[in-house]
């Protein structure tokens, strides 16, 4: 039954996550010397990637900041930069072996999953949870006359690239998304300098009469807010990341989202970044093949551990909600990381006002189809900005030992940063409480 | 200690694994159609996959040769295009729940594994498993004054790729390889028309005084026998693809593999092809930086649940060795292997003989630095030519409802086909029970 039911719904194409923080930074030695790990040239102009670091040092910067610190080590650096969500692990501690997966050493042998599938890398299992969760959530169209592949989300948005842009153009075709837009799109567009795709930039300014791929992200990496396409001709094909679109984040509209294309990843709904799952509903079979046949080419498939376990991690989810009688004391994932969530955007709001040097977007309240609660969007990114004289909001933050990501990797302003509000508890109460304490610059 | 020993080795750089069979075809109501799921253009001009395919079809084709089918399955179609190592399957099935792994659902929430490590994706206890198993069977250099580095197969290659290529050459790098050449080479070179490198064919061809890539596969895909690169220039750099060398398929020399940039994969050592890993002993540190890049850029590390499998599977291989008195009941691996492949082989070798239509290459004899043993290579796939006047070979086995692949998608004669000789036992039995009944054209 289910199999028919994918069958007859949307191409669900799985690969490994996009929407990661790509960039961490340290201090070293007390010094305030920048480390980038992974640093974007200033302009993205060939999207080059520069390493200057040193692993050691990097060690210590995560160390410090991610592993439940000392608060010695605390009054060092607070690492935000990157979206690591770690708050989550404390839920899926507490909710003990329900999620365990076990995987004897015999299975998964073959390439294989499913040939009865288009995408025959896809676990059914994991389909099936999926399905089902989209189904509860009501965040997404899967049932429709239409077909359903699977491959998986920064190589899911590859696969779909790949797979819209003409094969026989005589220029490569325009991808551009509205500005502020996620640092790692134009750097994902240009690394192999394809001929089939080129990064065209801020969408607003996009006004050549030829056709060109939208990148549509909604909620909105970094900024929280809800977006539609900008650029509004004939020829463009739209591509929708709604990695963020769960009900912790914003408000779920009472019609389930019903693009060509829909991106979603297992590290941004349930935290499992580790994990390297995402997954894509596409209405037509002929991109929904094009993309299996990236993800054949470039990594033959997608690990079946991963989908084994995300499948285990998505079925508890829908379980903690539809069989509330066997999680008693467990809370139903949703309501618990709403909760969190409103509570740190609290705490984050406060430390803000307290300060009186930055400001934060103000989200329109929604009503929530989902849990029925009116509320304003809670993003896992603040996108923050420094009011007054300052310029350089990044420095300035990390002269107080907070290393966040600058908004000129987003194409915008280097007045703005990026804020993960998805680390560990510790980590993002030592922040708040640092941030309020900044009171002149 | 085991850290210090791999800052101090290669780089070792682990990714999602190469080398799989792309085609699957088959037969449909008993008529002589063949279903080409990922079929290459005949030329591989522009490596464009051509996906000409039925999902109901090719589950049919699937499960009646890969599923312990029926004996009347079997006599429809015997699938070995593929090569699916479910050969291994029966190992890991006799050694019970010691190679089991146990995931609970909060670990491996974070991106990050190990930040000491240039490549913070790798899992310590996957690496230090690769080491420990290289160092057992002596098949490649672990330890050298250089670094350790770490990544994921086909992602590998296309990550060497993008490493060694130079970021602002006038035009894409030329890459080649000595016919016949593993089919997959040129549409992953191709496939995004990359302006960084471009695919230029077999390397005996390679006259050009320019810089080049050269990869050779040792022991090769598809003929099995060893290689050292052809084209002999100075600009020239080489990418090792050693997915072969292991005790099992050719006799292991007494001095480690020690080239500059190595790839292996645990599809073709232990047969776990569903865990798509891979991993890549690379001497040079910008090399293995600009690799993670690639890998942090296309998929953003690499799955936590597939490193953590395979690392515990690489261990228990690396015990039944070390630790006979504790796998009493289970022969130590690479022997049981070994077994296995001598005794395919010779059943091969009879059938070629019996039908007299066909022959196989012939391999010399070597003495194995790990075993002790001598004899002569008994690769995972078999490169079988149809002597005589059948001059597409694939056609002709297809008519006899064998499926392989044609020696034109390895750059060579269509009287060749690859055929894989690591399906389950029943299938293989029956296939060289077929092939020992062709006696006339």
């Amino acid at each position: 039954m289910e199999l028919r039911t994918m069958i007859l719904g949307h191409f669900l194409v799985v690969s490994l996550a996009l929407n990661a923080g790509l960039l961490y930074r340290d201090y070293y030695n007390g010094k305030h010397k920048s480390q980038d790990v992974f640093s974007f040239n200033n302009e993205c102009k060939n999207a080059s990637l520069v390493t200057k670091r040193d692993a050691h040092v990097a060690k210590r910067a995560f160390l410090e900041t991610n592993k439940a610190p000392s608060s010695k080590a605390l009054s060092e650096i607070i690492n935000l930069d990157h979206g690591d969500p770690t708050m989550y692990e404390r839920y899926w501690q507490q909710m003990g072996d329900k999620t365990t997966v076990v995987i004897p050493g015999w299975k998964f042998i073959s390439y294989f999953s499913d040939v009865r599938n288009l995408c025959w890398f896809l676990e059914p299992e994991f389909a099936n949870a999926v399905i089902r969760l989209h189904k509860l959530v009501g965040n997404a169209v899967t049932e429709k006359p239409l077909y359903c592949g699977r491959t998986g989300s920064t190589q899911l948005f590859q696969a779909v690239l790949y797979a819209v842009s003409p094969p026989n153009a005589s220029e490569p075709i325009s991808v551009v998304s509205a500005a502020p837009f996620y640092s790692s799109y134009p750097l994902i567009t240009e690394f192999l300098k394809s001929g089939l795709y080129k990064w065209a930039g801020d969408a607003h300014k996009f006004k050549k009469d030829q056709p060109y791929i939208e990148l549509v992200t909604s909620p909105n990496n970094p900024d929280g807010l809800s977006r539609e396409a900008v650029v509004n001709q004939n020829e463009g094909i739209l591509i929708h990341d709604l990695a963020y679109y769960w009900p912790q984040y914003t408000s779920i509209s009472s019609s389930p989202a019903d693009h060509d294309i829909m991106l979603f990843t297992v590290s941004k709904s349930t935290g499992h970044a580790g994990t390297r799952l995402g997954w894509a509903l596409v209405k037509d079979q002929e991109i929904a093949k094009k993309m299996t046949e990236f993800i054949v080419l470039s990594t033959i498939g997608v690990s079946k551990e991963s989908q084994l376990r995300a499948a285990k991690i998505l079925q508890v989810l829908s379980d903690t909600h539809e069989q509330k009688a066997h999680f008693r004391e467990n809370e139903p994932f949703f309501d618990h990381s709403y909760n969190l969530m409103a509570k740190r955007w609290k705490q984050l709001r406060d430390a803000v006002r307290n300060s009186k040097l930055f400001s934060l977007p103000e989200f329109a309240h929604g009503k929530c189809a989902f849990s029925g609660r009116t509320f304003a969007s809670q993003p896992a990114f603040a996108w923050l900005k420094c009011e007054g004289e300052t310029e350089d909001c990044e420095s300035f933050l990390r002269d107080h030992k907070i290393l966040t990501r600058s908004g000129k990797h987003f194409g915008e302003s280097t007045k703005y940063v990026r804020i993960s509000v998805l680390p560990r508890d510790e980590v993002f109460d030592q922040f708040t409480e640092r941030l309020s304490s900044i009171t002149s610059t």
